[in-house]
Parts: structure tokens; sequence; C-alpha cells
């Protein structure tokens, strides 16, 4: 069992996660990426899928062309945990290479 | 400019396509799939892209885990289009392999 986030520590993960947004209805946080085209944000899909896989957590997520809207809870924890603060930072560093 | 179907040709095309749904609101159609885990949903998404990408006509599309739901409209026609049967067609051989 994963424990989701205290009110404190979500409000302190939030602060070190500027590009993402707390989505209350679903204990959540979301990032909205725009790309240069297609290719480029299938190319980010995919090596969010590859890290995503070998840390067992997956991202709910939506792609249309060049635009991807991504969402991270922890089904386990029944909402916001730390492995998804842990996810929102690996995602963060691919967005920033 | 891309034509959009007919409802004679659409209701032809839906016949042909007993897998996908016709959404009215979006002039759309849909197909929602179950695999068996995230590498095998990766994995048909990533063999959907490149032909998206070859086609130059890309899905509207959404992932959880194990499950892909797809939406397929033609914005240049401002509904479903030619395009957009071919799409599914050689996304549902894709499934089929």
């Amino acid at each position: 069992m994963i424990e989701p986030l205290s009110e404190a520590e979500r409000a302190d993960a939030l602060d070190g996660l500027p590009e993402w947004d707390y989505d209350e209805a679903r204990d959540a946080i979301t990032r909205s990426l725009v790309f240069a085209d297609f290719v480029e944000a299938f190319g980010f899909m995919t090596q969010v899928a590859l890290m995503a896989e070998k840390a067992n957590h997956h991202p709910e997520w939506r792609n249309v062309y060049n635009r991807v809207e991504i969402l991270l809870t922890t089904h386990d924890a029944g909402g916001l945990s730390g492995r998804d603060v842990e996810m929102a930072e690996a995602i963060d560093a691919i967005v920033d290479e």
C-alpha cells in the first residue's frame, strides 16, 4: 500500500513543480505540453513510456498532434503520492533535455 | 481542401468498420482498445504513430495503462472524411496482427 501525500506534503511538492497544476477532483497533478509537431510530441511520449515502464508507474495521457496532456495520480494510494512527484520531476527532466 | 463524407458515404463506411462507433457531436469515429498491459498498449500506439506520420493524418488518443481510446476526424474537412476511414482500416489491421 502506498500512502497518499498529506496536504502539507502536497503543498511542498507543488511548490517544487511550477509547471504542474493540481486537479482537486482527481487528487492528481496535470501538465500540458506543446511541441513543434507530432514527431516531437510522440518522441517525448516514447521517452516517458520507457521511464514509466521501468518505474512501474504509468501516466494517464492524451495526445492530439503536437499537444500532450498528462495526469499523474496513484490508484493504489487513492490519490497523489510521492511516486507522482518523482514521475513529474522525471518528466520535467525529459522536457528540459 | 478535403471533402467530408456525405451521410450515405458515412453509413457505408461505418458498415465496414464494426469495431468503431460514430461520435455525432464531433463528426468522428472512435474505438476503445484493451491490451494485456502498458507495454502492449504503447507498442500498439507506436505502430499507429509511425503509420499516422507517414499518412500525415494523426489520431486524437488517450492512454491509461492498458487502455487506448482513439478518435478520428479530419480537421481540414470539418468532420469525418475518407482519410479517417482509411486510418481506421489501417488501425484495425494493426490490432488484428
